[in-house]
C-alpha cells in the first residue's frame, strides 16, 4: 500500500477527526490499554495476558518516516518494508551504487549502514492524562481559550514527563479530545541498514498493483538498532513463525495507523468529498505529471524524483479510493444511519441533549468557515525542503525563547531532539528537484490563488516563479547541515542578520503563515477541538467505552483472521504463492512494472514455487501500518504488513469487513527468498533464531 | 462461461429482441454475408478475400446441444469445449466408467466413442428470402394473420429447400424482422469421442471462477465427425496455430452466440428486469437447493444431476450478472439515450413517423400485456424429459398431418428429421432425476400459481404432487425409445389409444398449452413482431445497414484484439499461465473447486510453466460461443473460447469495449497440455498437421 507515504503527503489536514462508534466484526485499531479482550474471548476464545501485550508492544516500533515494524531477534534486527526504508536506501546512493534499484545486503557487522536520519520510537510508556488536560480548559473565556489552555497543559506535561524520564514524550488525543494519554518512546537514532531486495522485487507490479490483491511482493527491508555503538540486546523482540499465517487462524497486527476520518460526522465528510479530495487529486495529479516529464530528461533526473514519483502515485491512488468511497451512496448512508443514531440518543436524553446536543451544528458552522479556507491550506506550500528549513529555523529561535505553553505546538520542548535531529539531517538534496518541486507548488497555487495571494506575494513579491525559484535555490547555502546548525546555534540574532535569500523569503512568509494559522485555531480548529470532544463525551455515554478512537499515528492493535473475500465476481485466495509471481510476469510478457528482479529470475528453478508469498487478513489497517508484524497467538510473526485491497481505501470512512483486507509478505516466503532468492542464509538463520 | 448451458436454460422467451444500433469499437456480431470489412479496413488494415470468409465458415460447426466448435484436421477432428461435450460424457458413462470426471482418450479409431444423440451443423448456404417472407404478411387483416402469414411462408421455403437440397433448411429472422435469410446446413449426427480431460481441468475453480478471468482451464474436447462410415475427408479445418495468440493481435472468433437483447426497447428490458430476470432467478435458485440436497442423499445421485447443477449455477451466475447490469444506472441510461436518439430521427422524417413512429408505444403496449402473463410463461414447466417426450409426442402426431404451413413451427417439415433424432435418442433416463425435477417444478408453480392453475390442474387433476410424479413416472414406459418409436409411427390413433399415464397426462396439458401459445401469439407475440419489424425497418432508414442483429444462435463473426482490461484496481493480463494454475490451487490449499486433476497434479514437472494456458480478447460474444474457434489473420486457431470474464454479462444488453472480454483456451497451452499432461502427443500431432 505504500501505507507510508500516503500520511506524509497529507501532512495538513489531520483535523477531520470525531469520535468512534462501537466496533463490530473484526473493525477496529485498538489502543492497548483498551484491548478488545471481550470480543477476542467470545468469538476466538483467546484471552491474552498483559504479559503477552506488554511483549508486543515493547516489539513494535515506529519509524520517524512514517511506518511501522517490529524487532525481530534478540540483537536489535529490526523489520519493515522496502518501501518504508525507501527514502533511507536513496539517501545512502550514490552514482556507483544504487541501492534502491539494487538493494543491499551487509553480510558483516562493519558493512551494515548507518541511515543519516532514521529515529525508532518505542512506546515503553501510557499514562491517561485526560482530567489534567480536560481540567486545565475548564472556565476559558471561549473555545480558542480552552484550546490554548489544553495547548500549555499539554506542552507542560511532555516536557516534565521528558525532564523525568529523558524519554520522547507526547500527549495524544484520542476519541478526538474525550481522551488525552501521555506516549513516552524510547528513541534510538543508530539504525542501520543490513538487507534490501531489489525495489522490483519489493514493488512488483508497481503502481497499477498498488493497493490491490493478489499480490507478489517481496516488500521488506531489515535494519538494526544499535544502542551505545553496539547492536541493541533486547528481549522484547518477535519469535519467528517458520509455517506462517495459516488460513483462518486469528491473527494480530501491531502497528501504527497514520489517520482515520472514521468519525467525521457527514458535514464532515461532505467538506472532504467536495473540497478537500478533488483538490488534493489535482494537485498530486500535478505533481505527478511534472515529475514524470522531468524524469523524462535524463537518467539521472528519472533516479532522482523515483521515490517522490512513486510516492505521490501512491497518494493519488488512495485519494481516487476515498473519493470513490465518498460518491458511494451505500457509504454516505451508513454514514448518515449512524450519526442520525446518535444524535436521536442524545436527544431523548435532556442531561445528554444539554451537554452534547449542538455539537452537529457547530462542526457544521466550522465546516461553512473553513470551506473557503481550504484551498488555502492545500495550495500554499513550496514543497522544498530547503524553504521547510528556512521556515522552521526561522520559526525555531523565536519560538523556543516563549515559555514552553505559549510556543507553537511543533516547537514544545519535548519535541525539540527530534526536531533539531530532522533539520541537522546530513541527508543530501538536490537543487534541481528543489526548483522542481518548488516551481511545481508555486505555479498551481498562483493559477488557483491568483497572483495576490498574500503567501505568494510574500515569496515572490510580485517576481517571476521561475527566476525567484532559481535565485532561492542557488543563491541559498540551507543545505549545508552545518549552516543550518549556525543559524540555530546563533538564535534570532543570527537568523534576523542573515541575508540567505531562503531565509529571507521566509522572515516575509513567517507572519503570512502565522496569521493564517491563527485565524485557522481561532475560529475553526477551536471550534471542532469543543464539538469534537463533545462528541467523543456524548458517545462515551451513550455506548461506553466499548470502541477505538480514529487513527493518529500511535501504536495500536487489530486482530482478524487469515481469509480471502469476495472479488471479480469469485474469490480471493488466503495467500498467494511463488508459483503466482512467475505467472503474473509470464502473462505480462515481462514488461514492466512486471518484470521479475534480475536475482528472482534467476532463483525460478531453486525455489519451492508452493511457498506462500503474500497473504491477507481482516484486520484492520491504514497507511502507517507499512512494516507492521503480523503475529498468531503465540505472538510469533507469522508475517509483514506492506499493503491493503483496493476496497481498504474506503476503510479511511468506513471498515466493511467482507472485503477490507490488509496485505502482508508472509513469514514462509520471507525465508524462502531470503534463502534461495537472495543466497542470505546467516540473516534466515537470524531471524529463525537457528545458531 | 459455459456458455451453451445458458441458452439451453432459457428455451422459454426468445422474444425480447428489436433491432441493431450502429456498432462501434469491437463490438458486434456480424452475419457472414455482412462482414465489418470497412471497420476492419480502417482500423487494422486487414481485408479478408471472400475465400478466407467462406474457409472460416465452413470449418466452423454448430452443435445441436447449444454450442460451437470447428474442424481442426483433414480427418474431420472437431474441437470444442469439455463443458460442451460434458452431456454426451455423462451419456456414455457407465457405473464403471465416469468420462466427465475422468476424461476420456480413444488411441485407436476403433476406441473412438459414438455420442448417442449429437448432432453437428454446418452452415452451407444462405440467401435472403425477406421479400418472400415480407410480402407474404402483406394486406393481412390484422398483426396475428400477417404473423401466421409469415410462419406459413417460411415453412413452406424451409420445407421447398430441404426436399431440392436435402439440407437442413431454417429461416431465420434477423434484424428483429428487418430481415430473413434462408440458413442451409448440412448436418451430421455420427460424431464421435476422441479425447476429454478431466472436468477437473477443464473446469477448474469451478462455479466460483465461472464467469471469470484470470482463469486456468483447460476447457476442451475433441470429436471425430464421421460421413458413411468413414472420418469426414475436408478441406474445411482450421490450420492449428503452434505460437498462438500474441497480446495485441488482431483475432476473430466464428461462433453461433444464443440470444441478446442488445436492441430491446426500454420497455421490454424493465420487463426483463422487473418480471423475467427475479422470477427466473428464483426458479433457478430454488432449482439448485433441491438438486444438491438430492446429491447429498447418495454419491450416485451426486453423479446423476451433477451436469444439471452445473448449467443451473451457470445460468443463475449469468441472470445474476444481467439483474446487476439492469439494475446499473448507466448501462440504463445508455438504453435510453439510444432509444431516444433513434426516436427523435423518425419524429424528425414525416414519412418514417408515419411509418413507424408508433412502434414504441405498441411495444409498450404489448409488454403491459406480457406483464401478468410471464410467471405462467416461466412457470408452467415440468423440467421433466419424459413429459416433454410425451407433450412432443402428443402434438407430433396431430401436426404432421396439417398443411406445413399451418403447423406449430416446431413442427414445420424442414426441422423433422431433427426433432425425430431427438425424440428417439437411446440416451438414459434416470426415474429418480425426473422425478427430483417434476416434483420441484410443480411445486415452484404450485405456490406461486396457485393449485387452481390450468396447466398444473391439467397434470395433477388435483392430486398430491408427490404422488402423482411418482405414478407418471413409475408407469410411462417412454424411457424406452422402442416405445417412443412406436407411437409416432402409430400416428394419432396409437397416442389416442395410449394408457401410458405420461401420455394421458400431456393429451391434458397440450389444450391447455395450446391455448396460452395462441393467447400469447396473438396479442403479444405478433405485436412484438409487427412492432420489431418496424423499428428494424427504421433503424435500416435512419442509421443503413451499418449493423449487425442481435444473436440468435446462428453463426456470427466477432473481431477484437487479445488484450487485458481494468479489473480489481489494476490490471487484467491478455493471458494466463500453467504457473497461474498451479498458484491458484496452492493459494487455496488445493481444496475443491481449486483442486488440481490427478494428471496435472503429476505433470507439474513435466510442464513448460511459462506456456499460454487461458487468453482474454475484446471479440464480442454471449452464450452458445462456447466451443466457437479464435483464428488470427492468417485464419489458423489460436484459440477456443470457452467464457466470458465478469464483466461480459452485462453483455446480454450493452458490449462495453474496455471491460467485456471473451475467455479462451490458447493453442500453445492446448498442445502443451495434450502432450505433457495428458501424454496424447498423436492427437497433438494431428492438430499441428505433424505426420
Amino acid at each position: 500500500m505504500n501505507f507510508r507515504a500516503l500520511r506524509s503527503a497529507i501532512p495538513i489536514f489531520t483535523l477531520l477527526f470525531a469520535v468512534v462508534a462501537p466496533a463490530c466484526g473484526e473493525e477496529g485499531m485498538w489502543t492497548f490499554d483498551n484491548p478488545p479482550l471481550k470480543e477476542l474471548a467470545d468469538k476466538y476464545n483467546f484471552r491474552p495476558t498483559q504479559e503477552w501485550l506488554d511483549h508486543l508492544r515493547l516489539s513494535s516500533v515506529r519509524l520517524n518516516d512514517g511506518g511501522s515494524g517490529s524487532f525481530v531477534s534478540p540483537n536489535g534486527l529490526l523489520l519493515t518494508n522496502h518501501h518504508v526504508a525507501r527514502d533511507e536506501l536513496q539517501k545512502n546512493s550514490t552514482p556507483e551504487h544504487d541501492y534502491v534499484r539494487d538493494g543491499f545486503y551487509a553480510a558483516t557487522p562493519d558493512q551494515e549502514m548507518k541511515t543519516p536520519d532514521l529515529e525508532v520510537n518505542v512506546l515503553v510508556g501510557m499514562q491517561d492524562v485526560t482530567a489534567r488536560v480536560q481540567g486545565a480548559a475548564k472556565g476559558a473565556r471561549d473555545d480558542t481559550g480552552a484550546l490554548e489552555a489544553r495547548d500549555a497543559e499539554i506542552a507542560a506535561i511532555e516536557r516534565e514527563s521528558k525532564d523525568k524520564t529523558g524519554l520522547r514524550s507526547d500527549v495524544v488525543t484520542l476519541y478526538n479530545g474525550g481522551e488525552y494519554w501521555l506516549y513516552q518512546y524510547k528513541a534510538y537514532t543508530d539504525v542501520r541498514l543490513v538487507f534490501a531486495p531489489e525495489e522490483q522485487a519489493a514493488f512488483f507490479g508497481g503502481d497499477p498493483d498498488n493497493f490491490t490483491y493478489p499480490r507478489y511482493d517481496f516488500d521488506i527491508a531489515l535494519y538494526r538498532v544499535y544502542d551505545n555503538g553496539k547492536p541493541l540486546d533486547t528481549e522484547n523482540y518477535l519469535k519467528w513463525s517458520a509455517k506462517g499465517a495459516a488460513p483462518g487462524e486469528l491473527v494480530f497486527v501491531s502497528g501504527h495507523p497514520g489517520s482515520t476520518s472514521r468519525q467525521g460526522t457527514v458535514a464532515e465528510l461532505l467538506l472532504e468529498r467536495d473540497v478537500i479530495e478533488p483538490q488534493f487529486i489535482e494537485y498530486l495529479e500535478r505533481r505527478v505529471d511534472a515529475e514524470q516529464a522531468f524524469q523524462k530528461q535524463t537518467p539521472e533526473n528519472a533516479e532522482l524524483v523515483e521515490t517522490n514519483v512513486f510516492r505521490l502515485q501512491n497518494s493519488l491512488k488512495a485519494y481516487l479510493g476515498r473519493e470513490e468511497a465518498l460518491t458511494d451512496k451505500v457509504v454516505l448512508a451508513k454514514k448518515e444511519a449512524e450519526e442520525k443514531d446518535l444524535r436521536d440518543k442524545v436527544a431523548a436524553d435532556p442531561e445528554l441533549e444539554k451537554e452534547y446536543g449542538d455539537a452537529w451544528d457547530e462542526v457544521a458552522h466550522a465546516v461553512d468557515l473553513a470551506r473557503p479556507e481550504m484551498p488555502k491550506r492545500i495550495l500554499r506550500r513550496t514543497d522544498s525542503q530547503l524553504f521547510s528549513f528556512a521556515l522552521q529555523i526561522v520559526q525555531y529561535v523565536v519560538e523556543v525563547k516563549k515559555p514552553d505553553g505559549e510556543r507553537l505546538p511543533q516547537y514544545h520542548e519535548a519535541g525539540l531532539d527530534s526536531l533539531r535531529y530532522q533539520l541537522l539531517s546530513p541527508a543530501p538534496i538536490h537543487p534541481s528537484v528543489e526548483k522542481l518541486y518548488m516551481t511545481t507548488a508555486l505555479t498551481l497555487a498562483k493559477e488557483k490563488l491568483g497572483a495576490s495571494d498574500e503567501y505568494l506575494q510574500a515569496i515572490l513579491q510580485g517576481g517571476d516563479i521561475d527566476k525567484t525559484v532559481d535565485a532561492l535555490v542557488d543563491g541559498t547555502r540551507l543545505g549545508d547541515p552545518a549552516f543550518r546548525k549556525s543559524l540555530l546555534d546563533g538564535g534570532e540574532a543570527a537568523v534576523a542578520a542573515s541575508s540567505d535569500p531562503m531565509i529571507v523569503a521566509a522572515r516575509r512568509v513567517d507572519p503570512v503563515w502565522r496569521a493564517s494559522y491563527i485565524f485557522y485555531r481561532d475560529h475553526i480548529s477551536s471550534v471542532f477541538a469543543a464539538a469534537d470532544e463533545k462528541l467523543g463525551k456524548a458517545r462515551f455515554a451513550v455506548y461506553g467505552k466499548n470502541a477505538y478512537p480514529d487513527a493518529t499515528f500511535t501504536l495500536r492493535l487489530s486482530f482478524g483472521t487469515v481469509k480471502g473475500y469476495p472479488y471479480n465476481g469469485t474469490t480471493a485466495p488466503p495467500f498467494t504463492t511463488f508459483y503466482g509471481l512467475y505467472d503474473r510476469a509470464a502473462s505480462f510478457s515481462d514488461k514492466a512494472p512486471w518484470n521479475l528482479s534480475p536475482k528472482e529470475e534467476a532463483a525460478r528453478d531453486e525455489l519451492d514455487l508452493a511457498t506462500p508469498m503474500d497473504f491477507v487478513s481482516s484486520c484492520d489497517v491504514t497507511g502507517g501500518n507499512s512494516g507492521s508484524p503480523v503475529v498468531n497467538r503465540d505472538g510469533e510473526l507469522v508475517g509483514l504488513v506492506f499493503d491493503g485491497d483496493i476496497e481498504s481505501l474506503a476503510g479511511n470512512f468506513v471498515y466493511d469487513g467482507t472485503r477490507n483486507r490488509a496485505v502482508a509478505v508472509h513469514s514462509a516466503g520471507i525465508i524462502e527468498g531470503l534463502r534461495k532468492i537472495y543466497g542470505v542464509g546467516a540473516l534466515a538463520d537470524e531471524l529463525e533464531g537457528k545458531p
